[in-house]
């Protein structure tokens, strides 16, 4: 299968501003890239950071992708043209001291594709760098467009729960958990928390998502609602683990407002601002916290599993599957909180 | 050993003003309360939070205390009249899930002495409330003059820097640890940190400090010094693990710049304001944070283990043993930090 010379892809141009245009098509540049024929490209929420920002334009964007290979660098070993194929959002490298210690999110030489530097995967076709310690096989017992959730959003999801597992040191299912934010990233938090803790509670300011929040298992609530029963739960504690998915500085101040003392706050989200923390509450609660981005090939198996086992209520949680050509209308309605997840399909 | 009528204490008149008092002595007020005569009350850096505070005066200020104890109320069944104990600056129920769970600071009805609900012990008589639960015998190997260091900076020197270990899901004796701050007990992190990191630097703004920091085992610099030598060390990416022992809005600022990717931050210090944090920086370095106050009965076996290898060094740790009548003098230097360790003798 050759790559054509040019191909569809959708390009940032401005704020809140996206074109689907004809741009060229991408060419092996290193040993270790490969090119991948996109069948599926998500729309993600971390998206947004850019749609929104005030960063350089003109780049293809998108960092979630299933497809086929289709060219390989000499390098490459561990997968070959035809191979079906999922992409971690963030490439890695998988020899450096940081990849080792499982931190493959901070991979000095690795990128979050989807920016200025290095052209996303919402197009025809994509080149993914370090492709034999960035890529995944798509396994045959797992449609095609539920495993574009582990591209990001389900690592990350099952990560933050995880990781406030972690914080607290303890791996008994037992205790109360928050998930606050009830996008798609939280809702995947929640199915992975319901495997974790005894009860888990989500919030979120746009009520309608509390809905999905209740199928995928939490005890949803507008916020007010959760402050008074949490703390009939809890003998007015507070939760063992409260999971922010946001990324706002008022998601954060939430959080330590619904933490117990000795609690554990774990954040996924991706923040970008100064966060003023109530620095008598972060002593007097003697809480612990975990920020920053998912290391997707580190939790991937554990993510999979939480897939695997839950196949059918995700099998209903990408609402869009539409054109490249639509993307400035799929873009407007999830930035404005009136879709849930998305997938283009070049 | 009959307690008298009344005894001179030192009492909080005002900000900045410590007058030392004939008061009324302390009586048992519940049946696990004992009344220890004071041998040797510390001056602790957290006491300078009310010393500079507005909060209500008028009480005897103190929580380091060795003593025998000369009374005991009728539920205490571990001490008795006699026993020579030393104990933990913020007492505790043992009973409580907290308690349980090891989090004895943050027992609900656990208090820290010191304060207008609770007479302090820079006094000649002390009431200490839930004995049983709060003392700890003073062994006979140790000096009382260093078994003071028990009651609070000692273990809450080593818990800052086990609570590091603990974060980053650790336990080689490896890596590079900063800590921040130079008090004593910023000292007593320096040496527990000694026994669990490869290299241990040390700062403050207070440049006299560094040389005891050298003393305890701490590569100790000014602050421009350090990040440039640390970044030397460490191929640019940071600490392991930074150790905040100041207890202010800047040295968190600090610490998160000192942070390598993916490393950890614990802190010991009191804060009582909003701590600014750069929301970008928590997410880009995916850092693991811990805050609040130590529960001295959980890592007590601990520290006393680093007391016992280290008495030589920790001999010369008390630099003044003064009389309650010196108490404002030795605040105000103390305030001043130009004077490090020093107890009161009643």
């Amino acid at each position: 299968m050759a790559v054509p010379k040019t191909m569809k892809a959708v390009v940032l141009r401005g704020r809140l501003k996206v074109n689907t245009e004809e741009v060229p098509a991408p060419e092996i540049r290193d040993p270790r890239d490969v090119i991948i024929k996109v069948s599926l490209a998500g729309l993600c929420g971390s998206d947004l950071h850019q749609y929104r920002g005030e960063e350089p334009y003109g780049f293809v964007m998108g960092h979630e992708v299933v497809g086929e290979i289709v060219e390989t660098g000499s390098a490459v070993k561990k997968f070959k043209i035809g191979d079906k194929v999922l992409s971690s959002f963030c490439t890695s490298c998988g020899e450096c001291s940081n990849c080792q210690a499982g931190w493959t999110a901070r991979c000095p030489i690795g990128t979050v594709p989807g920016q200025p530097s290095i052209a996303g995967a919402q197009a025809e076709y994509f080149r993914l760098p370090l492709a034999d310690s960035t890529l995944f096989p798509v396994p045959d017992d797992i449609p095609a467009e539920l495993m574009l959730l582990m591209a990001d959003i389900l690592p990350t999801g099952f990560s933050v729960a995880m990781n406030a597992r972690m914080l607290s040191g303890k791996i008994e299912t037992k205790g109360v958990a928050v998930v606050i934010g009830c996008g798609p990233v939280g809702l995947c938090a929640i199915t992975s928390a319901t495997t974790m803790y005894e009860t888990v509670f989500a919030t979120d300011l746009y009520i309608p998502r509390l809905e999905a929040a209740k199928r995928h298992g939490a005890i949803a609530l507008p916020l007010a609602d959760l402050e008074e029963e949490l703390s009939k739960r809890t003998d007015g504690q507070g939760a063992d683990a409260v999971l922010e998915v946001v990324g706002h500085p008022s998601a954060m101040v939430t959080a330590m407002k619904l933490a117990r003392p000795c609690g554990v706050i774990s954040s996924c989200g991706v923040h970008s601002r100064e966060i003023g923390l109530d620095g008598e509450m972060l002593y007097d609660k003697n809480l612990r916290l975990q920020f920053g981005r998912c290391s997707v090939r580190t939790y991937y198996p554990y993510a999979l599993e939480i897939l695997r086992q839950n196949q059918e209520l995700f099998s209903t949680f990408i609402e869009h599957k539409v054109s490249l050509d639509q993307a400035q209308e799929y873009y407007t309605l999830f930035e404005q909180n009136k879709i849930a997840k998305t997938v283009f399909v070049p």
